[in-house]
């Protein structure tokens, strides 16, 4: 189970209504968060989400509509005796771009800690203990007018386990669990593989966003099949694209083709130019490509579930 | 005149319905701001009070809740094409303080200029244009736990002007607005002083912001008779005024004392901590000093006129 709150919706500046694009994931009692530009403590705050225990803040580039948020919300956290480590993570100049950050913030009563993703994503419960153990969050290339990644946050799920197996093989009922959390057990008679008594591993949960972004073949193949995408659509007309294209941004239509390209199941729009002032104005054009297109709002919120087995 | 708005009344972190406390000053269509917090230029929207064109912003100290939305506001300044010098003045420190704000902000199509302002204040029109003549901005010392400073706004007064004086030493009526701006006149039979037909300078216009300070003598000598005193009130209960003291803050019953001993002449009470739900609760406390202390909020805002003459 994925639950994911859309915080703001804005581009470049927040309004009093739209806050900065951000968004929050929980997942098992754990918390993301992606992006964090000026007021985005105070959005969590009006959709009813803490970040004060978040683990990782994955920032999409350094810009300051994406970024100026972070000195106020470490201080919150910190004067909220938040002790355990921040891991701050970005694209190619993250200690560069953290530093005034850092320096700013400073005298906080828990480490921050940088870190750049490994190409492969980041199995979460390896740095934060408590995350299941099939969530990973990974990075992919976004084309912006500075280095900028969009993530993909993901939930596998194992086979369907199989309690007559476990039982011909004699795992007693405490053991269970191990097994199906992808662990072998050892009995008096050899070790039980997790294979000996799951199924084939079962489809799991995605979740991706995308940052600021003009439209890019990475971002199709990063977002196949992903049951939310949260997309960048900076302008509402389509004779708007020349300008979405100098300043790395997208149309409506285009991310709306993007999600259909992607074949994901659900496109949330945000990151709204400030001249929009009625984003559902401009919605059509997006559902032209995508019929379940949605205009992101702050505070939207969706729990993904595991789809039912088959 | 004087058009004050208070933009947040909280302290060490915006809520929802409480931004980080800031005030915007508007005189003769210009624009001071003191403080800016996260998220200052959101209040500012709300408020319907526009800071793009602010001349100068006065920081008290630079504790992150008073300046963490500088970065954001100047991007966002120079985003709506600015083009005019900023100042930015605060207390000892003002340069170090700045340097990483200016860097995360780097790029600015408009200088920022810092100042540390002189002890007799600033007269407002000899770095900006337009202001008043006899508008003036002072800093005074207070008492916090780092280099602190409130500021004190004065708009002046002249005398009356005497029409029939004025007729008498054969001055023109174009040139009477010369006299009545504290200009001399040259006249074909010698120079016309002011003096000559104004009456006593009468009793201008004065607004205190004290920022984050314990009660001092500093802060009741500079309200002293102020139109309008916006006083930290950062603790509601008596029982607190030693956690306040240690803090360098004040309670409620303290700002109203120090606007009792100021004999100002109204009290916006701001900066509640975040543990304090509804002010108003408190308000009896600030009162039993100065029975017209009011709790200040997001948005609320007053026009200070000149009294009418006696």
């Amino acid at each position: 189970m994925i639950d994911v709150t859309l915080l703001g919706t804005s581009a470049l500046l927040p309004l009093p209504d739209r806050a900065l694009t951000a968004a929050a994931l929980k997942c098992a009692g754990h918390t993301l968060l992606f992006d964090c530009g000026e007021g985005t403590q105070t959005a969590a705050r009006k959709a009813g989400i803490s970040l004060m225990t978040a683990d990782i803040i994955a920032l999409t580039h350094y810009h300051g509509d994406h970024t100026f948020g972070l000195p106020g919300l470490m201080q919150t956290m910190g004067s909220m005796g938040r002790i355990a480590p921040l891991v701050l993570t970005g694209p190619a100049g993250l200690h560069d771009a953290m530093a005034p950050i850092l320096t700013l913030a400073e005298g906080l009563p828990f480490p921050v800690r940088l870190l750049s993703l490994p190409d492969e994503g980041l199995r979460m419960d390896t740095l934060f203990p408590g995350w299941p153990p099939m969530a990973r969050l990974t990075a992919f290339p976004t084309c912006h007018r500075v280095p900028s990644q969009g993530y993909c946050f993901s939930l596998g799920r194992a086979g369907k386990f199989n309690p007559e197996r476990a039982r011909a093989l004699g795992v007693p009922l405490a053991l269970w669990s191990t097994l199906q959390s992808g662990q072998a057990v050892r009995l008096p008679n050899g070790a039980v593989q997790p294979e000996q008594v799951m199924g084939p591993s079962r489809p799991g949960l995605k979740c991706v966003f995308t940052g600021d972004t003009a439209p890019c073949a990475s971002l199709t193949e990063a977002a196949r099949g992903a049951d939310l995408m949260i997309c960048e659509a900076t302008y509402g007309q389509d004779d708007q694209a020349d300008t979405a294209a100098q300043y790395g941004h997208m149309t409506f239509s285009q991310a709306g083709e993007a999600a259909a390209n992607a074949q994901v199941k659900r496109l949330w729009l945000a990151h709204f130019s400030q001249r929009i002032e009625d984003p559902l104005v401009f919605l059509p054009n997006a559902q032209a490509y995508f019929p379940g297109a949605q205009c992101g709002r702050d505070g939207l919120r969706i729990t993904l579930t595991f789809p039912p087995d088959a």
